[in-house]
């Protein structure tokens, strides 16, 4: 197959042990399916800061254009936490997402059948569960101006964000989220505060009209962020696919990500337009964090870094069937009673990083 | 005992029927117990509207101004949802926390051992679960401006919200978190996104100020909105207080709500500041909302509207006897198995609103 461009950036914490399991695949893959990408490495996050003194150098978004996808391992530590705003490791992240105008941040909350009872919701709640998330990621308030902490005449400070979108952003998402729905069971749940918030009332209107003109099969259903907050924990296989703003997005994909029980299992993708060459810019990475509690022990799961690198194949390289092969092997290995530290239930056998990513080689 | 002043605002849906269960109560008060309130009614939500043409009139807030307290039952329904910002019943009650400076909006998310089973979560990570919320509700990006939808020279709108804050702002209801926390487990996880919001940061730095400046006694832990949660739905019982902005509030307290599993059984307060003269305004009301779906069903659980005004005598009337027997009567009628739809269990004996309200006076 042709040579496609891969940019790996580890990051910080646990980035770099679940990142190397991924390298390993892909090793494999180049001996045994005779596949090859032309892989480079870049530095984001605390490492790049370490580095050259930026949480996400221009050599890094540079590589990252260049690029036919990006796998990103995790950002942000203990180490970084006093630093001033504009140093943050999480700008990494941030700056990659605004640079390659990767709007459309995809979530899933699948609960694995093995897996049912690492949920804290009762087994029939979430047995078989399968939701997108579809979120917003390039605008909202994680951007909006102004913004920042004035200090008035009277001497005391005053903290500013503005959440603002135009009805462009609203509706290139939402037709995500739509197309998403078709291929899935034809359900999106539009979800913001249009009862309190301006942009919100905005972001409830423009779904409207383009599910209306352009995806009138598509059942919508618009739902207040608290009340679907609510859903979430006590339904949440009412839900197809969920959209939302920045904001909403991020805490009710990391909500849905927690009631799966397994968020070490679960990939992200951010995807950028396509473009007039069919090209999109694409981003994946695991839903968790960099985990520093946890970081250099061995013991991190490394199955999600390796899912988003099959949603990779499949998405971004068209390599469905080597994607499914990775997902079938993970499969197998659960089925097989192997659980890392964090989705470990009694009567399993508990693995560190490299078994589990021995086992799926082996798979 | 004196004359108190009462103020009750039934609503909308399900408000005025559950609001009916208390009227009960406080009849039997007055003739078993000797003590009566000088109760006034008012409009409020899409009755204020249908009658006044606003869904807050003036004469509301004044009344509401001149009571010691204020018993609001829920606002909204699908009769008003076509109806322009401006007159939406929601702004019934905003205008109300906003005229009245009900900055702190208080709502445990507790479980009693009767309901372990309605939870959505496994009864172990719920069995005992005591979380109070306590949400800034005059500020934030409820209220910021500017805020709107504006059409750009290019035809295309814009929708916009501001999200400030001020120090004394967050410093208030910071106090109101501490001072609960100290009458409980003495913790507080203050939540924001520190990280990517500029309000954000403040409100983690003048949360830390106050802290340590007044209550070092009390464990202060800062915590990103998403993960927060994330952990409400993975361990919810790690929790004491919680404090958020108005916006992380609203979804976090909801969210908190739904994980009890008994929504139609949580109340929660509304408090303003201390005056010079001790007196503080106070609202009291369900979480849940108007459910128009059930309303004039006789099927609704007025627990929640009881147990709003049993906070009411508690805290603003100094009333702890009658509060205590009250919830005591509660736990009771529960505990003898009687349950209205939202909470029945197999093995219960289902009961409508009406019942409910006879059983409390019975006990
Ligand atoms: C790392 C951080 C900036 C971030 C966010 O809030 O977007 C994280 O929670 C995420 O969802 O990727
Ligand atoms: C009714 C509405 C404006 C409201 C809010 O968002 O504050 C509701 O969800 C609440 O929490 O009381």
């Amino acid at each position: 197959t042709a040579n496609k461009k891969l940019l790996i950036l580890p990051g910080d914490g646990i980035g770099p042990e679940v990142m190397r399991e991924v390298r390993r695949l892909i090793d494999w893959m180049a001996h045994r399916r005779r596949v090859s990408f032309d892989v480079q490495d870049g530095l984001v996050g605390g490492a790049a800061l370490d580095a050259t003194g930026s949480p996400c150098p221009d050599g890094t978004v540079e590589k990252a254009r260049a690029a036919d996808a990006v796998l990103f391992g995790s950002v942000g530590g203990p180490k970084w936490d006093a630093l001033p705003f504009e140093q943050r490791p999480e700008l990494g992240i941030l700056r990659l997402r605004k640079d390659l105008g990767l709007f459309a941040n995809l979530r899933p909350a699948v609960v694995l059948d093995p897996l049912v009872n690492a949920s804290s919701l009762k087994p029939d709640l979430v047995r078989g569960l399968d939701v997108m998330i579809v979120r917003e990621s390039t605008g909202g308030i994680y951007f909006g101006e102004p913004r920042g902490i004035e200090t008035g005449p009277d001497g005391k400070r005053r903290g500013v964000d503005t959440e603002v979108y135009t009805e462009d952003e609203i509706a290139r998402v939402a037709r995500v989220a739509f197309d998403l729905a078709r291929s899935r069971r034809n359900h999106v749940t539009s979800v913001e505060k249009a009862n309190v918030m301006q942009s919100g009332r905005l972001w409830r209107a423009v779904v409207s009209e383009v599910g209306k003109a352009e995806y009138p099969d598509v059942e919508l259903q618009h739902m207040y962020a608290d009340n679907c907050a609510m859903q979430l924990c006590a339904r949440p296989k009412q839900f197809d696919v969920i959209l939302g703003s920045n904001l909403f997005g991020d805490l009710l994909s990391d909500l849905a990500a927690a009631l799966t029980g397994s968020i070490g299992m679960l990939p992200s993708a951010t995807l950028g337009a396509v473009g007039p060459d069919g090209r999109r810019n694409a981003l994946y990475e695991p839903v968790h964090g960099s985990a520093p509690d946890i970081a250099g022990k061995g013991v991190a799961n490394p199955l999600a870094q390796v899912l988003s690198f099959a949603m990779l194949l499949r998405w971004s390289f068209g390599m469905e069937e080597d994607a499914k092969l990775i997902e079938d092997a993970i499969g197998r290995v659960l089925a097989g009673g192997m659980r890392t530290a964090d989705i470990m239930q009694p009567g399993m056998a508990r693995v560190g990083t490299g078994v589990m990513g021995e086992a799926l080689l082996r798979e």
